[in-house]
């Protein structure tokens, strides 16, 4: 066998392996049993040490040499490309992989599946001393990772680059500093814009069934293939690819206001869009491959936001919605538009407006960094956190609940991750003004309910492509220049009609 | 490390990518997207080639041959019995494991998984000709085991040494037939007498969730813990374990009669209290390990039939029935007894009545050995169940669905399987009659909706022994005596008043 075809059959081996534990961690937030908690961190160690094993074993890294000195030739130049960008990322992967002892992976494995279990408590009784283990050891652990890995400047840009390749703290903070001192003096206005209609219209009687079904409808009108995927319920939203043609959406149920598992639909949609959007026959290669966080949420966002709160959107769904929830009917289309795009400061990240989103990521960014630094201790961390809250939102935190244990990622060991939440609501604005202008009529489709145009400008310009380019150069093929902040800010103020 | 540490670390590693197979196996029967079923596939090919080269690898059989020369010393008499129990089993897997080439076991389990499809489709449309090459396939890798495993006198004992160790065709026929012998001409009584109510009667609407919540609400009552399992809906009713403390129950729901989900419920639950009864401590050791499918099949009947089909489980449960479904009250205890009891000849197998039940085992029992022996080809297959089915049963065979269609079991390249159905009737009488003349007051709490003493009993004399004993050594154990078919059935004429 030759080495590219040798790397190649370990590295689909390897997915399958992912791909087995990926069901693992999916039947964890989902159906798994109470009690199975302690073995299911077993589990997940025990194949995050296989993959890692069969990932960093000394043939893969002869393997890549050997390539790299001359890879295996083909006819096909598209073939070639291909093969020259999976050589390239399988080295990324090798060098990143081969930094870590195995035992650090497992121990990061077991760890972080026991401390998902203790966080959910933790956050339930509102008690952050009972998180507060916990955190301490994944920071210890997460640490000893960055150190494996190396960085040129800070600890958390080695973090930064396992969600987001290239990206780099001192790039991202005043782009996100910039972000801030544009977007915090157009909140009042969007606030008062939006706050015309009382929230309290909105709440009813929305049956947990009738709310699935509509999701589903929706769901699939926007492109989701149910076929080759599916959508369950679970206390925070998410979306996982479990292997070929099986893509995992998740929501929640406000039985209240049937907006909250709508739009969480539509956000793990526009991400399981993303996913599907991926050649399947590159499954397993960096190719059939997602390429940063990033990008990932530029899709999901886009079809939560641009998409999902838009007035082309409502004009065509919101009649269907009355159908299906009758008392829908008393409250005007306009006024419904208001309150599913209601300006307002709030405490939780996931139930923000797209405006304030992003100062619940920026807080986020800057306590992570301190965290891994050292520069600040876990035991300071609440106080640190309401603090800084209150000083960018204005308001106080009434419980660790509402303030630093509202998040999953951290138990997850997921730590300079944030910020590519941010990036993905830059990157979907731009992604969505570029496909607009390159095809107005697109625009005009979405209010009749179509989003085949939209979509299929996607899979072109960004799903295709798996892990080719950078994120950067993604972005810049796709819509013709870097990532702007600009227009996000655009997208913001031209839907209030402030510009 | 000493040899027989070990082993039980390699026998704890193989469990634990094991259990990671049965959730995509789980999974693929539950909830599974369609389009998913051939990377399922693959990916449980790779890890039973995966847990075959584990498990086969040349130290377990150094580590093996250590232990047998001197087995590593323990002060604790009841560790150093459990430590040769392990090891005599451990040898057992070893040898039947290493006799197959890893090629087989990954192309067995990837065919499987596909047939698993195809069967279902030629099932709903009833078409054999759309299985029969999958069957043939199945059908040659399977007697290609069965020469890589040897046997002394016919192929098929091969086979049903996987699934019931010790037993052999040749000692089955002689017992099957008298059992057929002696049932057959009880028959038309049993019908009869249990043909008195007209069973359209039980016929009503019974909603899905109201009928899961009483399920799961009976079988928490007589003892499976929901914390460390749960239940799903599926077209084919199994219990499988995931992992410690993971057990999960499957039934499937017909909304006219409750009775169907509930059966299936008492059934599954009865394998399952097996699985919770195993000593954890042992999970992924043969000492934490059901010994035989006729044993757990036992304990499956025992709480289906035994308890879940007598007066005094109804005298307790029927009033709560027709609170949760009021038009039962039009239908009064004794009636109802009889149509949850009626004897009658019918075309499927999982729907049959507890005496009929048995001559659907003898009539697969027949035709798989002529399948694996040759005597019967594939394509001659329909025509031969529905004559036999004839003789035995006096019924014609509508169509294949109803014919030699209807079970899963050949699809999933489970064959020498069937026969463990009728021991498991057997062992199940027969322990039962032991527990109630060793403690007749277990009787008396079992019209109390108490169930204790009596799963007491099977955890103290079968469930804790894992594979420690062989299965006659089991039954001969705890009943006083081996296995005979005497006790089923004076366990049917005593139910219905024939003695």
């Amino acid at each position: 066998m030759n080495p590219y075809d040798a790397l190649l059959q370990r590295s689909r081996e390897i997915a399958v392996y992912n791909s087995a534990a990926s069901l693992l961690s999916w039947d964890q937030e989902t159906y798994m049993p109470p009690k199975a908690g302690a073995y299911r961190a077993e589990q997940l160690s025990q194949m995050a040490g296989l993959t890692h094993r069969l990932g960093t074993a000394p043939e893969v890294g002869d393997w890549l040499k050997a390539c790299e000195d001359k890879l295996p030739a083909t006819a096909d130049a598209e073939e070639s490309a291909m093969r020259e960008a999976n050589v390239r990322e399988w080295r990324r992967d090798y060098d990143r992989a081969t930094k870590l002892p195995a035992r650090l992976v497992e121990e990061f494995a077991r760890t972080t599946s026991l401390s998902r279990d203790a966080w959910a408590q933790a956050r339930r009784d509102s008690s952050f001393p009972a998180f507060a283990p916990w955190l301490e050891k994944i920071l210890s652990l997460t640490r000893e990772q960055a150190e494996c890995w190396g960085y040129s400047t800070c600890r958390y840009d080695a973090l930064l680059e396992g969600y987001e390749p290239g990206a780099r703290a001192a790039d991202l903070t005043p782009v996100f500093a910039d972000l801030q001192k544009q977007l915090s003096p157009l909140l009042p206005a969007l606030e008062k814009i939006t706050g015309a209609v009382d929230p309290a219209r909105i709440e009813g009687e929305y049956p947990f069934d009738l709310q699935r079904a509509l999701n589903q409808e929706i769901a699939q009108a926007i492109g989701f293939d149910f076929e080759a995927g599916r959508i369950d319920t679970t206390v925070h939203p998410f979306c996982t690819e479990i292997g070929a043609h099986d893509c995992r959406l998740t929501t929640r149920y406000d039985l209240k206001d049937f907006t909250s598992s709508l739009s969480g639909t539509m956000h793990e949609a526009g991400h399981g869009l993303y996913t599907q959007g991926l050649d399947a026959a590159q499954f397993g290669t960096p190719m059939g491959t997602f390429v940063s966080l990033g990008i990932h949420e530029s899709q999901s966002r886009l079809w939560e936001n641009q998409v999902g709160r838009s007035r082309a959107f409502w004009a065509h769904w919101y009649p269907r919605a009355q159908e299906v929830f009758p008392a829908l009917k008393a409250l005007p289309l306009e006024e419904f538009w208001l309150l599913v795009n209601r300006v307002k400061p709030s405490h939780i990240r996931v139930e923000a407006d797209e405006a304030t989103y992003n100062l619940h990521i920026i807080l986020r960014f800057e306590i992570e960094q301190k965290l891994v630094s050292g520069d600040l201790a876990v035991n300071d961390l609440p106080a640190a956190w309401n603090a800084r809250f209150e000083q960018i939102f204005g308001l106080s935190v009434p419980d660790d609940a509402r303030g630093c244990l509202q998040d999953t990622h951290w138990a997850l060991g997921l730590i300079g991750y944030f910020p590519t939440y941010t990036l993905g609501n830059l990157n979907s604005a731009q992604l969505y003004a570029a496909a607009a202008s390159h095809d107005p009529a697109m625009v005009n489709e979405l209010a009749g309910g179509q989003y085949g145009r939209l979509l299929g400008w996607m899979r072109e310009k960004i799903h295709r492509h798996g892990r080719r380019y950078s994120p950067p150069e993604l972005i810049e093929r796709a819509t013709g220049e870097p990532l702007r902040a600009t227009y996000f800010l655009d997208y913001l103020k031209g839907k209030y009609g402030l510009n």
